[in-house]
């Protein structure tokens, strides 16, 4: 019998949703280092990855026709390079929550070294491509994580 | 004898340039739009292509080890959906130009529509990684570019 | 008024579909070279031109449901590499055209130095996943583009 | 004190590497399944994580202008769409072992249906561009993996 690898899947840990990716040839550009855009990739991995952890489905949102989040905003700032093997560590926190979309706070760290620091604006989008509001399980889902009082870290 | 297409080139307007670029299924993503980092990798070859009509030899320069651009900062805001097949034209403007980075605010539009507008931060990096002032020639053709008073649009 | 540049279009030569890219950072990985994956992309994207320039309006039978082409076998040699500016010519023949499938032969050229060659079979995929015949009136096209015969080059 | 979640890892499982991904939107097109160039990346990422547990370190070669691997050769079969969210297990191979080149077989599962399979030709690459033989450790390394006999499965 065989075990299998999982793939990468992060943690919540407070009010915090952890997740790791490694940097292969396909992040990295010419300049030697990950190209920008790519970690708006791994961003939105991780926060993938947090909605799996809070319950919510969103591919069956999208097969049943009821719509998905989209990003309406994003702003990211680029600190560090991140290089060919690297493990990079992406943090996300939710700093907004309301009905019709959230702010989420995330940021990207080589050990000590933040890389890099985003916001993005998430809303819900129905299948005519209009704003309407989140599902009541999905904003209960993310209040639940915002609200999570900070540790001792 | 067989004449042969070029890639998308765009051109200077005035103190606009202007670039094509067409839906392909690479860009767009299972909500059956264009997948939101894509836009980062556009604005990317709108910015490239005017620094190749200004004269600046980004790979010559990679290549001799002086260095080359990096985003340091980038903010976005999407406001319409594309699809497959749409054809967006992006526009870039220089809202800002130093010795030691540019800010650059662009575009993307079907049509009358904007889509999405964003502003980029970028600076020169040395082999080092570290900041460093741009080529002269480079900040020049920059200014001229950014100077070229507004015509009659 | 305002006229403005056009994405990269190809044209068809007899029987042969020519298209351009340039090279951009992100096509580029840290090895300096292009991304060997990257050029599946391109040679999708030469094959949508060659589509469009055949009047096939794979949007509008996506949108209907109707279903569209899908790779299902993909075979490339990489012959030298392709670098940051680089300007890469495509080069699509269709080798078979039947009403299940079509087989594609592409190369990717800098100048006279051929960087790669692919071969792509391209089957019509039905929205319940299953193959089955592509429209008529596009199985005549890809038809006509592989009768014409081999001029003078 | 916080533990960190790792980034996806896979294993040797006698002769054959086995490694996991998750479909992120970033994979999808608008045709709703994984984008065909996407399974490359995905094979990359396994054949990487395979160096990685054979103690190759690619980067240290890389910077060190020694060279590394570059894909020759590429053939793949698609056999069933992935989708938004699944998981999918790659499993790697060594068919031939070579001191200038590695033939990889590679196929892609969700649970028990076979997604794709793929053959991989991988050359090592000197900075010049040219091939060369691949460093005796790595050879042994590899040649250590094929020699493995199968267990019972």
């Amino acid at each position: 019998m065989t075990t299998f690898p999982q793939p990468a899947t992060g943690a919540i840990d407070g009010d915090v949703h952890r997740y790791a990716v490694r940097v292969y040839y396909e992040d990295t550009d010419a300049g030697g280092v990950v190209y920008h855009a790519n970690y708006l990739r791994w961003f939105e991995r991780a926060r993938t990855d947090l909605l799996i952890l809070l319950g919510v489905d969103q591919r069956r949102a999208l097969e049943a026709g009821e719509g998905g989040y989209a990003v309406s905003e994003a702003s990211i700032r680029y600190l560090a390079p991140a290089r060919l093997g690297d493990i990079v560590r992406l943090e996300t926190v939710a700093e907004t929550v309301r009905r019709v979309y959230c702010v989420l706070r995330q940021s990207a760290w080589r050990e000590a070294t933040k890389l890099s620091e985003a916001s993005f604006r998430v809303g819900f989008i129905g299948p005519d491509g209009r704003p309407r509001p989140q599902p009541e399980a999905w904003l209960r889902a993310f209040a639940a994580f915002q609200a999570v009082p900070k540790g001792h870290e």
